[in-house]
Formats: C-alpha cells, structure tokens, sequence
C-alpha cells in the first residue's frame, strides 16, 4: 500500500527513488471500516489524511441534530480540519468513512521531521495545497453561479462514477437537498 | 515598498536577511488605480499578486452583465485565478482594485527560477496555500451553516473595519444581496 503514496508523489514532484523509501517511517497506514469515524469535531486535530482507496465524508452537525455534509475525499486527496490542524485547536467539523477506507496518515509531531529530512516534501505539499486552494476558489463561483439544481446536473456530468459511488443521501446532503428533492430532479432528468 | 513583502516573509519562515535581498528580482511592484483591472476573464493568466496596501475585488460577470464578487483581498494577501495560473489556461474570473493599490506581482516564469535559487521560498508557498485553503474550508462550512443575514452579522462582528472600507455595493454582491437589502438589515441592526 505504501507505493500508492509513493506513485503520488513521484507524479506529482521529482524526487529519488531511495528518498521514498524513508516514507514509511513518517505515515501511520489505517484501514477505516464503513461509517467508522476518522476524526470528531470538538477534537484537537493532529493528523492529515491521504485517501489511498475509498471515500470520506467531511461534515458538521446542524443545531437540529442532522449531519450536513461539506466534501468528500477519494483516493489521492488530502482531507482533514486543516485551520484546527495549522493552530492545534479542536475540529470544526468531522471526518467519517463513507465505505471501508484505507488512509495514509500523518500526524503534525512527524510532519517537520519529514520536511527535513526528505525537503522536496516542501514541494510536494504546496501544490497539493495549492491545487487545493483553486479547486475550492472554482468551488465558490459555482455555488455563486448554479442554481443547486443545476450544481447538480454539472456534477453528474462530471463525475459520473462518484455519482453512482456515493450514497444518495449523502449526497443530498452535500447539495443541501433533501432525499426526496434529490430523487425528484433524478427522476426528471432520466425521463 | 518591498519591505512589506520581506517583512511578510519573515513573519512566515525563518530565512538569512540577505537571501531576502535578492526577492527584487523575481518580483515586480506595480501601483494599481481605483477601478483598474489587474486580471480579465478570458485573459491567460500568467501572474500571482501579494497585496502590499490597498483592496483588490475578484468577481465574474453574470449573463444579465452584473458584477457578482466572490472574494477579495488586501494588504498580506496573495490572489489571482489560481487553476488558470496553475493550468495556463484563460482565467474564469477578473481582479479589480476597489481602492488605490499596490501588488507585488510573481509571473510563473519567474517561479521556478525563484523556488530555485531561494528554496526557503517553497515553505513559504506551502504555508500560504496551506492557510488560503484552510480559510477557504472554513468559509465553506459558513456558507453551509448561517442564512446570508446572519453571515453579514458574523462578517461585521470579525471584520468591522472591513466592512467599514469596502463600497457598500460591494459588499452586497460578495453577500448575494441587493444594495438595498443590505440597507434594510444594516438598518434593522443599528435600531
């Protein structure tokens, strides 16, 4: 499992070959089963998470006790409370297993280690962050552009396998749907 | 003026003052006039801007020609269309100054040879990014959680000088409201 990370990381920067090996030593491999919890909001937040196989629902719980469902994570993204993770302060916010998931993890005590001992990390994280940032600032002139109907209709579009991957009712939740509406704009855009 | 920058940078990471020296070279400072546009949709984007003083709008423009703000950005920010730049591809948004304003522009042919000869400058990249997107998840949760009025509340609450400085058209736009919407519930809240 570790040559997933590994073959993410030579994709994305240059770097030896023999340098990768020393990976392991900063990475706690886990497997998470479905609906197991990863991370509770009110929690310090010490650790980033690379989805290797599987999926992560991000969420927080409204007032009225309803999970509302803010990103998912598949395989060969970085998820976690990154502004509790940056300050040491409890999560925001939740991270559960939408199906069994296997995760790289990374905890803040072996992440300056690792930037010192392998520094093309350095370049390896600020474009992941970096693609981050973007793919979030497309997010927000999305949700200012598309009705929600719509949202949905360009992300079917898309992503077609995340679509028939994912529960609907999770993601009902992301689009700030209920079920029923979901299943509605489903049903009319079939026939 | 590059005193901001470095200064900025040495807030950020630990690095010898005389590498800060040699920034001049890889950065060009530009004074921006209100209203003036620094990047146009449709435009290659080829450029990244770290707002030294001033405040600069980024919006798009919808199909019936109205302006609909979704970010903005002022003194020791970094902005532009970060997927464009990334991509090289035309930018999906415009960059306007709201008020005078003066930038350090890095080109991404400058980049590298900047990342290179300062490698430093890589840790700081990774935080900037780092941060961007940890604020940007937070505002996603916010979007999620308040109704727009309690989002203005919230806004003036944290950003009171903020909201002090930006036109008030403008900030209705950032907020999907009209001018005299927000009118009404400044009103509201004073009384």
């Amino acid at each position: 499992m570790t040559n997933i990370l590994q073959d993410h990381i030579k994709k994305t920067i240059s770097v030896d070959t023999e340098k990768l090996q020393l990976l392991a030593d900063f990475f706690e491999q886990k497997v998470f089963a479905k609906k197991e919890t990863l991370l509770s909001e009110g929690k310090t937040c010490r650790e980033i998470f690379f989805v290797a196989k599987g999926c992560l629902q991000i969420y927080f719980v409204k007032p009225n006790g309803l999970e509302q469902t803010i990103d998912f994570a598949i395989e060969n993204w970085w998820t976690s409370d990154f502004m509790a993770f940056l300050k040491h302060t409890p999560a925001t916010f939740s991270i559960k297993a939408v199906e069994k998931t296997n995760v790289f993890i990374l905890f803040n005590s072996s992440q300056q280690k690792l930037l010192t001992e392998i520094p093309e990390m350095e370049t390896y994280f600020r474009l992941i962050f970096q693609r981050a940032y973007a793919a979030s600032q497309k997010r927000v002139r999305l949700l200012y552009e598309f009705s929600r109907e719509d949202l949905y209709l360009q992300f079917s579009k898309n992503y077609p396998d995340f679509i028939q991957r994912v529960p609907q009712y999770l993601l009902a939740s992301f689009l700030g749907f209920t079920p029923e509406y979901l299943s509605e704009i489903r049903k009319k855009n079939i026939s």
